[in-house]
This record gives structure tokens, C-alpha cells and sequence, in this order.
């Protein structure tokens, strides 16, 4: 990563921290930890995190330690943060200190990312002076526009996945278990060139599938029901992101059906983007329509799509007002507006209780007035695999 | 599970929840959630939860959407928790509805696993009559003492972890990055009958193994260097957690030397635990004597182990006073008392910068004045690999 590249994902926190009257702001998240420092290493649980950053008008850190940092130094050189070890130390300590040597005010933190504990012991390690704020995430306002070299790494995330995918359905047949199907997946997916997969693959045959996210059980395939997979995998920190919904032999009608319809709701999601909406829950109406009118809008339950980057989920978010409230529409303003350079999924769904799920899912790549779709297509018609 | 066995993790929280004064606990926790009720959907990340559970002398609630319940609903039937949906409405607003009509007055949370935000939201959303008061993980300290059923599938997961292990060995060679062994491992501990893996499996050759927690990479494992392996299975939702450290060839002086430092401390940790020791400090201080008694005092930069359970990572600690400060001290007591019936890691590790890492590890079953080590052993000596 070039040191311009960092540059540009400071000055852009930094305007945002301007903008909300801020002259420090607390990183907790991993993803905008990695995003501003390079530094990689994951967090174990939400009580263990790998470090903070700390962003002030004049100065960046990484607050970490050696347990995390050992044979790692190189990551953080392109991006020149200065390094403060909690090896004898507590971070909120580090932290505290470090922003009152940089005379910090007001210092934000972001309230989805840090514990109320947490969240507790920074407040109590600062000065009574200075005041800590808790604030929205900018960093992901940052992250949600990709430049090339992320755009590169992500055009291939999505092209190992499908090869591996197409590896995969000259291997499915029936009695094979979701768990087995899911496994082959995901070695297909590193033998493809993958570091692991983006999340846990989801395999669901028949009943399962009603439950979006499935996790494989000893099911096994069977002629006729619909087989959803939902699968990506993970390129030098970058996650892919797809969901393919096929069967073996003689399909179920219903399965026909809905697939057509998924398919519709998926080709009016795009029109909508290429359009230039690009207010997350009207790109979601778009698609909703289409469903609803064909009579499943109660069984499409979630969202329409999300970004993809660094997380598997991440901003911005194209989704319904679920719940018709002031403060249902302003956290939904607060996440949906679609930058230019952004990645989100279209993935429409229908569940059946008793009967199983159908969902199609694509990367798009939104820039300027084009929608590229970044993964494969499920096809036009339902593919039916050889029983 | 049987009912009576809800029953007995309802009363323990009950009882902890009396201790502090409360009349009802709100559990953000993923683990705790299915501890209480059977519901096994895991969250998606931290701001991506899965449901909450609602704890009052009188009710126990799982408050969770259909996107989540659909297909599970027999999860929670042994439990008997009251569902309360959050399809149309937030969270928040339910458990304060819960809450409220159950007459609660003091309501806790834990400060550990509930942002902020949520905090925040679940504070707005209550009547001000009642009180929203930070509270320590009450569900852990019940979680830390197993039953039966729990140490037979935690016995189960242990086993074929080491199944998988000794069939690795058998295909472990020279050139093999460590990228391959560790999907070679894992494809082996499900085809011995795991779920999944527990954790992403650490495979480390030479220098990368300085850092503890390291991601597998193209290096390819050598001759006499340390190969250090920490893995572990997850079976019905429960993990296993062991490593192994071993080479190919004839090793490198030094790994002959630490490998034996290392078993010397495992075995003072064991010596400590069966003398009745039960404060983490201590039995972490039983094995960092020998290290630091060998000169590498310096290089075991993390504790010496933890509980296992529903997480990777639980309580109690086995860990040492990293800082010297009254507040490290009250936090280390808070979670670092093992209970009996309790299953922890044992865990020393030596780490060079440069060299690479030395770490054995085994779960212990601390029961009575018994312990009983539950995985298979590093050999007393240091296994070599034909070359």
C-alpha cells in the first residue's frame, strides 16, 4: 500500500473528525484499525482486541503490544504510525496519555465498536477536561469507497470464488451432506488462490435454507429441493460475497417460481442503481417490489444488500425501514448512502418455513453510472445438475 | 439437554444476579444466550447480534427475530424461555417493554459484550425509574463448572482433535507451507467428526512463531526448525484447544532446550493445580518460575492458560499481574478463581524474535484434587519427523 494511499484515508477521517468538532477520535474497530495503520492481525473476541489507533489533527498511533506485534513491525512502516506498546501499560492509560500530550478536547469514540466497560475505563483514565464523545464509525464512510488497488484485490476475491464454485457443481451429487459440500467448497477456494474463506459457508438443502443463515448440517442433498450456498472467501484481508441457488434433477415447481422472481427483484436492483438511486432503501424498494408482487414480500426478511470490503458486512446498507420509526429512518439515513467506488451485494431471498430458502446474490461494483457485476450470475434459468 | 439442567444454570444467575442487588440481567453475550436457552445461532460480529436473553427472579425471555429463529424454534423448547419477537420492534424497546411488565427495578448488563451504542439505547428506551447498572459476566462464572453431559462432548472434541493430529503427522513433509497443514488439519478434524474448527488453526515454521497468534503463510516448514501447530475442533458447540510444537529432522539446539523448559513448566502448573492451588495467578506463577528459572522469563509474554467451554477463550484466567496496579489486580481477581469441575488450557509458550516460538499445550479437567489431562501430551521428549 503506497504512503499516498494512507494519506488519503487519514485526510478523510480527519475531515470527518472536523466536521463533528473532534480533535481526537478512539479507532477500536479492526477493519479501520488495518484500513489506517496495515496492521493485520485480527481481533480474537470483542473483549480481545489487537489495538487501538488513536487519530489526532497532527498525529496517528497504534496502541498495541508485543504480543500482538512480534515478527509484524513491517506491516505499519508504509503507513508511519507511531507505535505505543500496553506491554507495561493499560490501553486505556496509553490512550489517555496520549491524547492529553497531543492537548486533545474532545476525543470520539466509536459506539458500536467499544464496550461499555471499555468505553467506561478510557473515560475514567482521561483528564476531567477532556470530554469523550461517543460517535458514529467515520472511518467505514472512508473505507466504503474502494480505490483501485482494493478494487484489483476484490475483482479477484470474486473470481477464486467462482472458479471454485464451478469446480464445485461437477462434484455435487445427491447424498452428499451440506457439511461435506460446504468443506469441499471451501478447499476449493484455497486451492484456488484464497487465504480462507470470507465467512462461515453456508450449505442448505430443502428445509434448512428457510433459515438465511443455515449453518450445514448432516442433511443430505436431495433430488428436487432447492440447494443454497452462500460462500465467499477472503484475498489479502478482502472479502467476496455470493449466494447460489440450484438442484439436482426435476425441480420443485415452487422453486422455478421463486427463482424467476429473485431473479427479477435482482435485474430491478440494478436498473435502480444504474438509474443513480443511491439511497440504500429505495435500491432495497426496487427489488421488494418486484417480490412483493409476486406475492412473497413477507418471506423476503432481510435486507437487500450490504457493502463489502474489509468486513464481510460493512456500509453502506441497502434495506427496508423495518420498523416505521423516527429512529428507525435516521439510523437507516445514517448507513445507506451508496459513494461512488463502493462494492454492495444484491441479494434478494425468499424463506419457507417447512420448505427451504432461495436466494441469488451478486457483488456490484457502483462507479460513476455503471453497475459492473463482479461475480457470476446465477444463471438465467434455475440450474438443474445431472441426478 | 434436560430441563433440570436449565433450571440449575437459571438458579446459578439468579442467585449471582441476587448478589448484586438486581432483579433482572440483560445477556448480550452469544454464549450465555445458548447456555440459558439451547439457541445456538451465533452472531455475525459484534454490532450483528443474534438475540438477547432477559433474566428476572420470575422469567427468563430470548428476545430474537424470525430472520434468526426460523427452523429452530426446537432450540429452546427444553429450556422453556418465553420468545419474544423483535420483528417489529427494536430490541431495545422489547426488553424494556419485558422489563417493565415484569416489574423489574435494578437491571443489569454486561459491561464486557454490550457496546455503547446498545447500552445507550437499551438506557433511553427504559422508564428513568429504573435503573441500568454495568455488571460483570455473572452467566461465565456457572459456564466455568461443567456437568457431565458437557465433559463428555468437550472429552469428544478433545479426542478427535488428537485423532486428526497424529493422521497430520503422518502427511506432514518437508516443503508443505503452512497455509496446507493447516487446512490438511482441519479437513482431518472433521473428517474425525468435528463440526468445525474452534479457532483458525495457527500453523508456525521457524520466525513466523515468534508472534503467538500467527496466521499461516507460504512459508514452507524445514528441517530443524520449530513447527508449532495450535488447533483445536468444535463439537456441539463446544471447543477443544491444544498445540504441539515438534520438528522434521535434527533440531535446532535451542528448540531442544526450550521444549524441554516448557514441559518442566507444564508439569509445575499440573504439580500446583493437585496441591489445591486455585487462584490463576498462583498456578501461572508455578510454570513462569521455570521459565524464568531457565532465562526466558522475558520471552513467555503471555499467560499461562484459560477456561474452555461454549468460547475458545472463557473464564477463569491463568494469568499473571501484567501491571502492577490496584486495578489490574482487582481485574485479575475477578476472573482468574477456578472453580471445580472447570476446564482450563496449560499453555507456556518462549518466544524469540527472529527464531520463532516454543509452545505445548494440553486442557487439564480440574476436579476435586484430580486433574486429568484431556489431550494427548507433547512427548516427553521432542518428536522429530523422519527428514
Amino acid at each position: 500500500m503506497a504512503e499516498a494511499e494512507y494519506a488519503r484515508r487519514l485526510a478523510g477521517t480527519r475531515a470527518r473528525m472536523a466536521d463533528a468538532g473532534l480533535d481526537g477520535l478512539l479507532v477500536a474497530n479492526q477493519q479501520n484499525r488495518r484500513y489506517l495503520t496495515g496492521f493485520t492481525h485480527a481481533d480474537g473476541d470483542f473483549n480481545e482486541s489487537a489495538g487501538w489507533v488513536l487519530v489526532t489533527p497532527r498525529t496517528v498511533s497504534l496502541i498495541t503490544g508485543t504480543f500482538h506485534l512480534t515478527g509484524l513491525e513491517h506491516e505499519i512502516e508504509e503507513s508511519g504510525v507511531t507505535l505505543l506498546l500496553n506491554d507495561d501499560a493499560l490501553s486505556w492509560d496509553v490512550a489517555a496519555k496520549a491524547a492529553a500530550g497531543d492537548n486533545v478536547r474532545r476525543l470520539g469514540f466509536e459506539k458500536d465498536w467499544l464496550s461499555y466497560d471499555r468505553y467506561d475505563r478510557v473515560r475514567r483514565a482521561l483528564p476531567a477536561e477532556v470530554e469523550l464523545v461517543p460517535c458514529d464509525d467515520f472511518v467505514k464512510h472512508v473505507r466504503a469507497r474502494k480505490d483501485d488497488a482494493e478494487l484489483a484485490v476484490m475483482r479477484r476475491a470474486a473470481g477464486i470464488a467462482d472458479r471454485a464454485f464451478a469446480r464445485l457443481l461437477g462434484q455435487i451429487h445427491v447424498s452428499m451432506t451440506e457439511r461435506e459440500i460446504a468443506t469441499r467448497l471451501e478447499d476449493l477456494m484455497r486451492a484456488e488462490g484464497a487465504d480462507s474463506a470470507s465467512f462461515p459457508t453456508i450449505v442448505a438443502g430443502g428445509p434448512g435454507g428457510a433459515l438465511p443463515h443455515a449453518v450445514p448440517g448432516d442433511h443430505a442433498v436431495a433430488a428436487g429441493e432447492p440447494i443454497l450456498i452462500d460462500f465467499g472467501c477472503r484475498v489479502d484481508g478482502y472479502c467476496s460475497d455470493c449466494t447460489h441457488t440450484f438442484c439436482i434433477g426435476e425441480p420443485d415447481p415452487k422453486l422455478v417460481e421463486l427463482y424467476d422472481v429473485l431473479r427479477r427483484a435482482q435485474d430491478a436492483a440494478v436498473a435502480a442503481l444504474r438509474a443513480g438511486v443511491r439511497r440504500g432503501r429505495d435500491v432495497d424498494a426496487a427489488a421488494r417490489a418486484v417480490i412483493a408482487g409476486a406475492g412473497y414480500g413477507d418471506q423476503f426478511i432481510h435486507g437487500l444488500g450490504h457493502g463489502v470490503g474489509l468486513a464481510i458486512h460493512e456500509y453502506p446498507s441497502l434495506n427496508r425501514l423495518k420498523i416505521d420509526t423516527p429512529e428507525q429512518d435516521a439510523e437507516l439515513t445514517r448507513v445507506e448512502s451508496i459513494p461512488d467506488a463502493t462494492i454492495v451485494t444484491n441479494e434478494p431471498g425468499i424463506y419457507i418455513a417447512g420448505w427451504g430458502g432461495v436466494r441469488l446474490e451478486d457483488m456490484l461494483l457502483v462507479r460513476g453510472d455503471t453497475v459492473e457485476i463482479l461475480t457470476e450470475r446465477n444463471p438465467a434459468t434455475l440450474l438443474r445438475l445431472p441426478a
